[in-house]
This record gives structure tokens, C-alpha cells and sequence, in this order.
């Protein structure tokens, strides 16, 4: 037998959020949004005991299948980020664009639009709502805005809850100009920040920074219980399994998956 | 902005059951089982308010990502026969195998292998624990013979309530020996006898019976509240969007999605 936890749902303004979303004329298949897929909400705790609020990007193919935000590359570097913090559990995760991006120059302009900026505020609201968050982390600069924005906005007025920026998961490309190291050195920095201000974790934890790269204790699995019930372990802790199709269609319509090798 | 109802998911005996499941040495890869994927549930109300229970075979590609049961083209054939009896709502849908099949002779023989007999028991148990289904339809002779031995067994003494078979729902493969028109025959049958049965559907409507072939309407879409938040509408209303990887994988590992053509 296998006992697994797994994410029980969405529960009150969270439930409410997830029923009713942006459609694809505001997120639009022509601006670079892979509105095909439909809507990816969150990751982690969306019942109103999430102490740590995480701001992340756009979901992409992994994230389509599981409907889940982070749980890919990028989420599992997230995931191991956050339980350096201590916090293995407590945590909700949103995106600051509800649909995946397939061409980011056309659909990042669009981040402060007013129909995905409405809603983005709602989930902000709804995350903080219960007066529990005690620190708030964006990866990357859509994310940082998305929450500066929020902070002038009407319904940002008097939050004061400590916001640390870090760069994007996947902000070492290849060949770019952020290195490994450097994405480490600045998440180090943000770790080092929260880690100071935090101080209801899951699990009280000196803080282990990273050294010149990822090692595997690093890149832990998702854990079951932020994905729904019966993903095989392999999908929470391996990454790339899912990828674009081939061909991969207009829009990236097409998805392929495929069970790693042993 | 989409207004749908979502599947928020089993409670109470059913969370049990879908947090604690057989694993791979239970459903063996080497005896034709596509324990890769995971186990897939349940379709439908998991929560005690179900008063028709469907029992199907098991799950294939398309399931294997909505995570729900019977939401592929026998799911839109079944859910349109549970529609003509005038349940909308009020139905569980469970399988007689928790994992696809990925060769049928091999997988079949195990139908009642210890651990996958006790664990099917226990969904047909809490399904009749509130005590309010009033029908049970088991489509192909798996489901059938599942719900014979439950009824044989402890678990299932004294149970009473109306149970009815029908062909599976693509009983009716090109070449082979059961037409299009005998499937429906089949089922008019099946849905006379039920309609007659039943005293609480969600909708009370006479009983149209199928003509010689499915129309439209007899396929309806997956209704969004079966489904995971966010489902986009062309996997609820369209076929065959799943299918196996090119190539295939062992044990059927791979998997392909691709967005119909509008």
C-alpha cells in the first residue's frame, strides 16, 4: 500500500477563486499566453494557514498536467528555497500570471493589465486575509512588480508584511549572462534576509546557504499533499518528464509526457 | 471571466481512500497494469451524496490526466446515459481496476487478486454506507463480475440495492462481433430496466431511448464539477485529445496531448 498525502483543495475566497478566473480574452492566445491550457492557480496551502506567501512566474507544460504551480524545475529549486526557511508546509504559491506564457516578449507587457491585475490583487487579498503571512518572496522581476503594484493599489494600503525579492528559479540560462553561482549568491542574500524576519517556520532550522551549486538535498521532491491525489512519485521528483509535443503546435498547443527511465 | 464548478475533492471515507492505495507490487506492471501513471479514483460525488454508482473498467490516457474516471470517449458515452436517467449530479463513478490496463490479457486475471478485491470492496462500501443509492450500473464484464463477488463476499451481505449491467461503453470495436447498434440495444435495455428503478434522479424526465447511433446530445461533455479546477473546455467536450507517446514507451510509459483543431 502507499500512503500519500495530497492536496485536499482550495477552501473559502480560495474555492471561490478557482471558480471563477480570467477567460482567454483577457489572457490572449495572441499575446503569447498559453491560454489553451487553461488556468494554473496555485501550489501549497490555499485554506488560510499559509505563513509564507511565494510569488512565482507562469506555469509551463509540467505545471499543465499536475495543475499546479512550481511543481517543474523551477519548483522543486522553490520547494528546496522554502524548506531551507523551515517551511515545509505553511506556504501558498501564486503566480503573477494565472495562464503559461509560450513567447514572454509579447506577454509580459501585459503583467499590470486590468483583468489579470484584478484578479492577481484578489488572490494577494485572500492570501493575507487571514493576518497569518509573515513574509512574502517574489522570484524573478514579473513577480516583484506584480507585488510592488499591489502595495500602491488600493487594496495593498497599510500591508506591511517583509518582502524579500530573489531572482527567477531559472534565471541561469545557458550561455546567458546569470551564472549558477549567481543565482545562488542572490538567493543566499534573500535567505539570509527571511530567515531574520521569519519566525513561525514549520520547522525551526539554522540556515544552510548554498554553496557553488545545487546539490540533490537542494532539489527536494514537491511534496504529495500540494499535488492531487495519486501522481505517481516519479512526476513529484524527477524534472523535464513533461515537454512540448512534436510538433508542438500553434501556441505550444501539444504536450508530451514521458515516464523517465529508471 | 469563466464561471465552472469544480470537483473540490473526496471527503470523509473517500479522502481515506484516496490518501491509502494499493501500489505497483499490488497492480504489476508485468501483469499488463500501467502502474506508471498512478492510480486514478473516482469521477463524480465522492462525498456520500452519490445515489447511482457506476461502475466502469479502468482509466486510459485521457484519465491519466484529468485524474478523473470515465472522462474519455466512454466517459462522454456513459455520461450520457447517466444524463437519460436524469442524473446530473448525484452519481460516483468507480472502476473496477484502480490502474489502466495496458494489455488485457494479462491484466484481466488479477480482476480479484486479494488486494485489489479488498481495496475495490471498501470504495463499494462507503459508496452504500449513507444509504442512499438506489442503482447500481456496471458497464463490461469486469465491473460486472466486481460487483458480483462484492456482494458474495462479508463486505457485501445484505446488500439489496437494484443492480444492472451493461455492455462497456466502446463495446463496439470496428471489425469485431458487437455493432454500434447492438451497444445501444444493449443499453436501452439497461435503461429501461433502471429507469423503472429509480425513484430520486437529480431531474425527473421521460426516458428517450438511443436510435441507431449516438447523437450529439448523447455525448454530452464531462460536466466542469467531475473535473479539477481549471480543466480547460475542449478536454471536457472532445475525444481522443490523449493518446499514447510516439514512441509508445514500455508499459505504455509515454503520452501525448494535443489540442484539437477548433
Amino acid at each position: 500500500m502507499i500512503t500519500d498525502a495530497f492536496d485536499t483543495g482550495p477552501t473559502r475566497r480560495f474555492r471561490t477563486l478557482c471558480r471563477r478566473y480570467p477567460d482567454d480574452t483577457v489572457y490572449r492566445g495572441a499575446d503569447g499566453f498559453r491560454s489553451l491550457w487553461g488556468p494554473v492557480f496555485y501550489r501549497g496551502r490555499a485554506n488560510g494557514t499559509a505563513r509564507l506567501l511565494v510569488v512565482g512566474q507562469d506555469p509551463a507544460q509540467t505545471e499543465a498536467f499536475t495543475r499546479r504551480i512550481l511543481s517543474g524545475q523551477a519548483g522543486r529549486r522553490v520547494q528546496g528555497f522554502v524548506e531551507k526557511l523551515g517551511f515545509t508546509s505553511s506556504y501558498l504559491m501564486v503566480n503573477a500570471f494565472l495562464y503559461g506564457i509560450y513567447n514572454q516578449s509579447m506577454a509580459l507587457g501585459h503583467l499590470n493589465d486590468p483583468g489579470v491585475l484584478e484578479y492577481r490583487h484578489r488572490w494577494f487579498a485572500a492570501a493575507l486575509a487571514p493576518g497569518r503571512v509573515e513574509a512574502v518572496v517574489t522570484f524573478g522581476n514579473p513577480a516583484s512588480q506584480a507585488w510592488q503594484t499591489f502595495l500602491g493599489s488600493p487594496e495593498g494600503a497599510g500591508v506591511s508584511v517583509f518582502h524579500q525579492r530573489a531572482l527567477h528559479p531559472t534565471a541561469d540560462k545557458p550561455g546567458g549572462p546569470i551564472s549558477r553561482r549567481d543565482l545562488l549568491d542572490n538567493w543566499n542574500v534573500a535567505l539570509s534576509r527571511l530567515h531574520a524576519r521569519v519566525t513561525a517556520p514549520d520547522v525551526v532550522r539554522p540556515l544552510v546557504p548554498y554553496g557553488g551549486d545545487l546539490t540533490p538535498g537542494e532539489l527536494p521532491g514537491i511534496p504529495s499533499r500540494d499535488l492531487p491525489a495519486g501522481i505517481p512519485p516519479w512526476m513529484r521528483s524527477t524534472d523535464f518528464w513533461a515537454g512540448p509535443g512534436d510538433p508542438p503546435g500553434a501556441e505550444r498547443a501539444n504536450l508530451t509526457v514521458e515516464v523517465p527511465s529508471p
